[in-house]
């Protein structure tokens, strides 16, 4: 069969099993979701086994040394998966949720009720966890999922698969209700990002490369997030402990996840202050440190920083560092060379920090909290299938929400329109 | 200049001028939405001059009259459009709004706020009035409009959009905030729906042609709504009574709306009893029926219907209709035949109309009211830019709220991730 009739295949199936999924209840996509961890655990052997021929032939191919350990499962991940499935059934079901009910002049009542959005095609690079993260997500919120996973990981994709699939089976759920591509020919991703008729919405999850190119070709709605280039914007009017506390974790606590610090942004009234005991700090942890002129002055070992480093994304130990004059400033150089992702202030004045929030236009804004907060869990939205970069529709880390849609539903009693 | 310069130009300025609207305060835009009604209607004369001019040259190119129908402006639709501004200044002013703010275990509360979407691009056909409309709804909602209406109403439209301009001068909001292409070159359209770095959202405004036109060709998210081939279902416990009144009013309130009943389906154990008035009062309205073979069989001078006709949105006073044997093969109908706009079911069954709630996959559905409630105004949005029939964003009639998006929020007071 050819990649295509394959491809169509699968959708139809998925479309199919979106329509039952629409209308599952709650216990049976639990009930799934439960059966799933409780199959991924009982066959961790087997996953592993699956994973390490994946990593044997990854190395055997010369994958990058990164990549590989990107795809390495552990028995611990293993069981984080299943754990991971067991929380999702833990969370309230968004499916079915009226809001805004309200009666109107002409006697109706207009309301509207949370709904999924169908099918959802999600592309990932080589990571395994993402199999069955995703496969609960897009359940729990009631849509159909087709995932294509990393082509070296197909092994250990493939097993999860069969967990999923016992999982739906167990609760008289449609198998279709995720299926996990089985071919690693490239053209299955063109296939998937151009069925309009069968998919609704491609999350894509990976490096900048993979999601620029799905976004370029995509015929369909695509839920992205693209660049994490971060600023901490340390006022005059900080806390100097916190400021400090607060900027070395948004850089340190990890250096490659989207929401870590790349520019730090001072006030030129506190950067004397701030910044000698921040350059000890990174220069303790290794972090380079890249900066304008004013800051050379008070940190003499720091690199001068060119234009391009304002735009970086390091996802490394590096940062950039600037002195502004003013709040103004420091909004300005976030609107030229941030990317939305997530943006913090340290202030204690009361009006800088009204205006930073509303201002400042990322899917992130915070006061005195580290950049490193924006993620699904630290929210509350229980887990997320990525952070959303894009302002249509969703916006800053994806939960189950962030999967469905909400239609009008309105109650009468005969009522007509005059 | 050339087309794409000058619309490079109108994507810069419109840019610069969404971060300025993005913080102006409620006060300003509503006093700019003020300062445009007083300057349209002072303009009347000229601008029913500029209208008159428009009209007698699509006349002298031989434009279809339906057309230019809807290009004539009387003093009523100047006063109207005035009216309009007025209204949307009246609306609560929905940025800057937050929602959901909560204390997480970490400390930091989160919450989140509603902000523009930045700038939108409108395409319209003749009507003069939705430059006044998408003008007043994009300034409440904080974005920066560009317009781009039919060639035929360029005269009209540019007098509006003194007026416009007018307006925001007088608030001391750049006139930017809203530009009215003033080229009738096609090729500005093709600038406009892809310049991504200038535009955030698309809405066409139209025909089904330009409307499909516009989402093919676009590299921008588009806010759009195809066709609505709706439906009322009228169950076997509806109220008789009940069910012919909205069966009347949902075709025959008017038959040019994307919300009008285009389908009439019965349940088989009603249809003896429904079909005959109905069919009595559809031939004193002088619509033509078109039925399945059991409908026939009730009403005999109905003509049969082909399978296009379960697809058809007439716009017209044709209405097909189709006896079935349950709400599930209803249901089937509407999903294989509908558009996902506006459906109804009649029944006075509370576990069906549950049912047809949860299960019925529409932008708008309803009970035991009439299709033609599908409409902003009647859901209390105040306004809507158009009805969506899209599950991304926005979906069912477009207010304000549409043309928002929520960041989230963090305050917090010196928390670090650990």
């Amino acid at each position: 069969m050819d990649v295509q009739s394959y491809m169509h295949g699968v959708g139809r199936a998925a479309r199919a099993a979106s329509r039952e999924l629409a209308r599952a209840d709650t216990a049976a996509k639990n009930s799934a979701l439960e059966a799933m961890a409780a199959a991924i655990e009982r066959d961790s052997a087997r996953l592993l086994a699956a994973n390490a021929e994946d990593v044997a032939e990854a190395q055997r191919k010369g994958l990058e040394p990164a990549l590989v350990d990107r795809l390495v499962l552990t028995a611990k991940g293993v069981a984080s998966m299943a754990q991971g499935l067991r929380e999702i059934a833990q969370l309230p079901d968004p499916i079915g949720e009226v809001s805004g009910m309200a009666f109107r002049p002409s006697g109706i009542q207009v309301g509207r009720m949370r709904v999924p959005l169908g099918v959802i095609g999600i592309i990932y690079e080589a990571r395994p966890n993402v199999t069955a993260d995703a496969a609960g997500l897009c359940l729990k919120s009631g849509n159909a999922a087709i995932l294509r996973g990393g082509s070296e990981a197909i092994r250990c994709n493939q097993a999860i698969a069969k967990c999923v699939r016992e999982g739906l089976d167990t609760a008289g759920l449609p198998e279709a209700a995720v299926q996990v591509i089985e071919t690693t020919d490239r053209a299955a991703v063109g296939e998937l990002i151009t069925m309009r008729d069968y998919v609704d919405v491609i999350v894509p999850r990976g490096g900048k490369g993979l999601i620029e190119r799905i976004s370029a070709e995509s015929r369909i709605p695509v839920i992205k997030h693209l660049d994490g280039v971060c600023h901490v914007y340390i006022d005059d009017r900080a806390d100097l402990d916190k400021a400090i506390r607060i900027a070395d974790n948004a850089k340190t606590q990890r250096y490659g996840t989207c929401n870590t610090m790349e520019t730090l942004l001072l006030h030129v009234a506190i950067a004397p202050l701030a910044l000698p005991p921040l350059a000890q700090i990174y220069r303790d942890k290794g972090v380079e440190l890249r900066g304008c002129d004013r800051a050379r002055a008070i940190v003499k070992t720091m690199k001068p920083a060119t234009e391009e480093d304002w735009y970086a994304e390091y996802l490394a130990p590096i940062l950039s560092v600037r002195v502004v004059d003013h709040l103004d400033a420091a909004m300005e150089h976030i609107a030229v060379y941030g990317s939305q992702h997530t943006d913090a202030i340290v202030t204690e004045d009361y009006s800088r920090a009204r205006r930073f929030l509303r201002e400042v236009d990322s899917s992130s804004v915070m006061v005195n909290a580290s950049t490193r907060f924006a993620d699904g869990f630290e929210y509350g939205l229980g887990a997320e299938i990525g952070i959303s970069t894009d302002k249509l529709h969703a916006r800053g880390p994806v939960g189950l929400d962030g999967l469905t849609s909400l239609k009008y539903i309105v109650l009468g009693d005969g009522q007509i329109r005059a």
